[in-house]
């Protein structure tokens, strides 16, 4: 089995994703890696470590998408790009089963929508990232940002793929699915939500518990939340907004304090540390695009060598549960349910 | 000027009601209030308290609207429920400016949708909260879960109250205003953000400086958050939960960190006071119904006296800096320039 990994997407690349790629070969195993982008530069970067050669392939990719590109014309022009080079390796060769980006999100999504084929019966891809929830879990939000504007029957396939997700990457046998909504009652929501959740109460084979508040995603009372895009993404940025004020907020009453504060706060940094830790989502890998044939994970943006090698190990793990299985086995039910 | 305060709505009904009262009558000499209620219980707990008798009017009112009350039911039957009472009471005494309650929020919006005229010319009437921002100021969300779901006009006049928000309560002379959307370029969006989108950069008295993420609504760079109800809703909510969530985490990394963290933590223990007060908006008041021609407050269903108080006070300001002139005078502008 290969990964391949887009050498030079992301903030800190590509320094930090060749040391979290040489991370993750150290910490397992049972892949092999191909490097896409500027070779000569990937070379110079891999003589600083050690590692097992045959395990790394480079391909050399001239170019490089940036924030600053039009997603779809990034795609569809910088063909010599490190991302779509990556996306032609990740198809054309056999062996490749997954794919990890740090870069543009835009790119990224689309070079997965436009590229790799769906797994048949899906609509649209969607993307699931993994949240820690204060009871030590994950929860995973369906769709945090592919698609903006949805229909219900896409929801009730992103509320699948939370499903395979849970199941297939956090272990859990009969996840919790709620439905991201503005209040908890049955007919809540927007015109979407409630011709949504008619579908999903029907569904077969999902667990769904019902309507839930933006407040209930990190409380450990659910293992997917089903969402739009466009609402997936509010709530992911949200809660990722919320944090960091909350930190800053700290940090000036820590400063205007005193040496009382001060004391204590060095007493508490061990503590500090931890809650960072088990909020900093981005040491769980990334986020999944599901859907596709094979596996696509945007790492977050910010990425340093920790998370490129966390993604790396995702996709191992994702790969090895077999959760493009678990997906199309969900949408094949679907089809049967459909045409009895 | 005379106050319609819901003794019986809210999770500490009516003590902590009757206390904020009180307490507002002492902090502000500028008004009257109107106790909505079984009176007989409001009386035995004003008996506790000392206060000036003619500020304080008490209406009789034998039922209540609950939590588990269908809320356009509730508001349409129980006539003689406190709340509808005090809607009657508010839109009956001319000397009547505002009403506040801590009830059910789904009866307090019906209520005021049903039984209080909307301004001339506004469309729908949208709830805008006051949330504190890392830089020390507030932003107000404009509408946090009012109206579920929303055509483009009606955020445009979302914008308009959230700037008569801000200009008249926060007293920000041109308050900066954002839509918010899953991402920062012009284009990005669902339908409704793009549709919407044009009309604000279009609209005469606003100025809007695009589309912005869930991640920068407490970050001071906006005063004015415009959304739809439902992603409204899911943004204040998701902020919400993200809060508690980092509370609790905390917490326990404190209860498994030893000594060292225990010691720490009572060092500290100002600063976290601090950030909590920070981060409590329930301590500035409630979230304002706006758009109607008399101001209606919802207070958060936990409400204790001191955010009855704030809320008390909130709509004496509201009131003297003229939050009604300032939405009719935007709404005026709007209906001029349709009709140039």
């Amino acid at each position: 089995m290969k990964i391949v990994l887009d050498v030079f997407g992301g903030d800190n690349a590509p320094e930090e994703i060749v040391k979290g790629a040489v991370q993750a070969l150290k910490e397992n195993d049972g892949f092999k890696l191909v490097l896409v982008g500027k070779q000569e530069e990937i070379k110079a970067l891999l003589t600083k470590y050690e590692y097992s050669g045959d395990r790394v392939e480079i391909i050399d990719a001239r170019d490089v998408i940036t924030n600053d590109d039009v997603p779809t014309e990034a795609i569809r022009r910088k063909k010599d790009s490190s991302l779509v080079v990556s996306f032609k390796t990740l198809t054309s060769d056999e062996e490749c089963v997954a794919l990890i980006s740090a870069g543009s999100s835009g790119a990224v999504l689309t070079g997965g929508m436009l590229l790799v084929k769906r797994i048949k019966g899906v609509t649209r891809a969607a993307l699931a990232p993994l949240l820690p929830t204060v009871k030590g879990g994950f929860v995973t939000l369906v769709d945090c940002g592919a698609n903006a504007e949805c229909k219900p029957q896409m929801l009730v396939q992103f509320a699948h793929f939370g499903r395979a997700m849970a199941t297939s990457y956090m272990g859990i046998q009969n996840p919790r699915i709620g439905l991201l909504s503005n209040g908890t009652e049955d007919k809540k929501g927007n015109q979407l939500n409630t011709e949504t959740f008619p579908l999903l109460k029907a569904e077969k084979g999902l667990n769904f518990v019902g309507n839930m508040e933006a407040r209930e995603i990190l409380s450990g009372d659910y293992d997917v939340v089903v969402a739009d895009g466009f609402s997936g993404n509010i709530a992911l940025k949200g809660c990722e907004g919320t944090a960091l004020a909350f930190m800053t907020i700290l940090k000036n009453a820590i400063m205007e304090g005193g040496l009382r504060a001060k004391i204590g706060y060095l007493l508490m940094k061990p503590v500090f540390k931890k809650v960072k830790k088990t909020l900093d989502y981005n040491d769980y890998g990334g986020a999944v695009l599901v859907g596709l044939q094979k596996i696509v994970i945007k790492a977050h943006g910010s990425s340093k060598a920790k998370s490129i090698c966390a993604a790396i190990l995702q996709a191992v793990t994702l790969h090895n549960r077999g959760i493009i299985d678990e997906v199309t086995k969900a949408l094949t039910l679907d089809d049967k349910v459909d045409n009895e």
